[in-house]
C-alpha cells in the first residue's frame, strides 16, 4: 500500500510502540502531539519527526489521525483534532471505548486496538501483537486492515462489543495467570524453592493450549474431583486465608466447568 | 555412573516416561512390575524388557526399584516389595506422600518426583521436567541426584515438606492458569472470537516471568487500583456470577499483593 502520513496524538506507551512499526513499514509520519512538551520531544526525535503541544498547531494535511491518549482525554481531545480537518480518517487505540465516541464529531472514523501488555521494562515485538480493527465504512475498515496487517501477524476486525469481552479475556489469560505465578512465587520462596523450579511447568501449560483446547488440558485435583488432595492443600494454607479462598473458588470454577459438559 | 539394574513397580504415565528416559541414558531395565497384565505387557514390549503380574515373581538383584503407583496402593505393596530385596534402594515417585512410608520397611529408601504435567495426548521431553529427590543417606541422596541429572537438566534435592508446597505451587501455576485459560476461551467464543488471539499474549505472560518477577510483571486494572474498569468488567459478567466470583477474589487478591509490599 502507499505510505499515509500520519499524525500521532499522545506519545506515552501505545503511541510509541504504533509509531516505530508504522515508521519501519515505509509511513510518514509527519507530526507528534502530546501535552507533555518532553514526552512530545522524546518520541518525536525517536521518531525523526516534529512536535507540537497546541492543538491549533497540529498538522492539517494529514491522511490519518491516530489517538492514543488516556481514556479519561479523549472527550476533550476529539473534537478540537477533528476540527483541524474534517475529511481524514480518525482512529482510538482504546479497547473499552466505543467506536461510537467519534459519531457526529468526524466523518470517517474507526477504532485500531493492539491488545498489548506493553511494560516499559521490556521490549515487544509489534508483530505479534493481537490488532483489533473497526471503523465507519466498509472503505476505511479496509483500508484500517491493510495498514495493520503491516504491523502485525495478527489482525481481526472486531466489534466495540468484542473489545470489551476481548479486554475482560486477557484480564483472565494474563493479568490473572501472572497473579498466579506470583502466588506460586510466593509459595516456593517460603519454602526455600526458587520460582525457576516452575518455569519449565509454566511454559508447558501455555505451549499446550496451542494444541489442546484448554478444556482438553485441564488436569490436577479439581479435574478429578479429589476432594482429599484438595481438602490438603487448603489445610497446608490454613495460615494463607486469601489464598486457601483463591484455591477454593478456582477449584469449583473447574469443577463445575468440567463436570458441565 | 555406571548402569544400574532398575525394577519398575507401576506401568503407568509416571513409569512411562521414567522407564525410556531411563533405558536412553543406558541403565538396564529388569522387568516391569503391575497388578494389571495388559499394561504390564506394554511397558515392557516399549522397554525391550520383562513384566510380571505376581510380587512373588519380582526380580531380587535389582539395585533400584521404582515405585509409581497410585498413592492409595502403596501401603499395600511397600512391605511386599521390600521383602523381594531388603538390600537394595526403593524410591516412589509420589509428590504428596511423604518419604517416611518407607520407614521401619527398608534400609534405602527416597523419593524421585518428576514434577510433570504429563497428559496421554502430549508427547513430554523429560530432559525439561523438573526432578525433586530425597533419601535416607547421604550417599543415596547423592546417587539419586546423579541418577536424576542424567534425566533432566532441572534437579534438586528437596524435603517431604517442601515437595507438599511444590504440589500445591504446581496448583497455582499449572492448573488454575490452563483453567483461566479455559474461561478466556468461553469468553471469546461467545462473543464470535477465535481463542487463538490471545495465544500471543498467553505467551508473552509466560516468556516476561523468565525475566522479571510476576510481581513485577504484573498489570492490568487491579494493579492500578482502577476500579472503574473493575465495576464495568463484573458488569459484563452480570450473566456468568461464578466468573464474576472469580473476577471479583482475583482481583481482591491482586491488590492486596501488590499494594502490601
Amino acid at each position: 500500500m502507499e505510505a499515509s502520513k500520519i499524525v500521532l496524538v499522545g506519545a506515552g506507551n501505545v503511541a510509541t510502540h504504533l509509531g516505530r512499526a508504522l515508521r519501519e513499514a515505509g509511513h510518514d509520519i509527519l507530526q507528534v502531539y502530546s501535552r507533555t512538551e518532553e514526552s512530545a520531544r522524546t518520541l518525536a526525535q525517536a521518531l525523526g519527526t516534529d512536535f507540537t503541544v497546541r492543538m491549533d498547531e497540529v498538522r492539517t494535511d494529514a491522511d490519518l489521525y491516530i489517538v492514543a491518549v488516556k481514556d479519561d482525554a479523549l472527550a476533550e481531545v476529539l473534537p478540537r483534532l477533528v476540527r483541524r480537518n474534517p475529511a481524514a480518517l480518525f482512529v482510538h487505540t482504546a479497547g473499552s471505548i466505543s467506536i461510537d465516541v467519534w459519531k457526529g464529531l468526524a466523518e470517517h472514523y474507526g477504532v485500531l486496538y493492539p491488545l498489548q501488555t506493553f511494560s516499559r521494562l521490556r521490549p515487544v515485538d509489534f508483530s505479534r501483537i493481537p490488532c483489533f480493527v473497526e471503523a465507519s465504512t466498509p472503505a476505511d475498515t479496509a483500508y484500517l486492515l491493510r495498514l495493520a496487517r503491516q504491523l502485525s501477524g495478527c489482525v481481526f476486525a472486531a466489534s466495540s462489543e468484542q473489545r470489551l469481552y476481548l479486554h475482560v479475556a486477557a484480564v483472565f489469560a494474563c493479568n490473572f495467570t501472572n497473579h498466579l505465578y506470583a502466588v506460586c512465587q510466593q509459595l516456593l520462596e517460603e519454602h526455600d524453592l526458587p520460582f525457576e523450579v516452575m518455569l519449565p511447568l509454566i511454559d508447558e501449560t501455555a505451549r499446550k493450549v496451542h494444541h489442546l483446547s484448554p478444556a482438553e488440558a485441564q488436569t490436577g485435583p479439581a479435574r478429578r474431583g479429589d476432594t482429599n488432595v484438595m481438602e490438603h492443600h487448603l489445610q497446608l494454607l490454613h495460615d494463607r486465608p486469601e489464598l486457601a479462598a483463591v484455591y477454593d473458588i478456582l477449584s469449583k470454577s473447574i469443577y463445575s466447568m468440567t463436570h458441565h459438559d
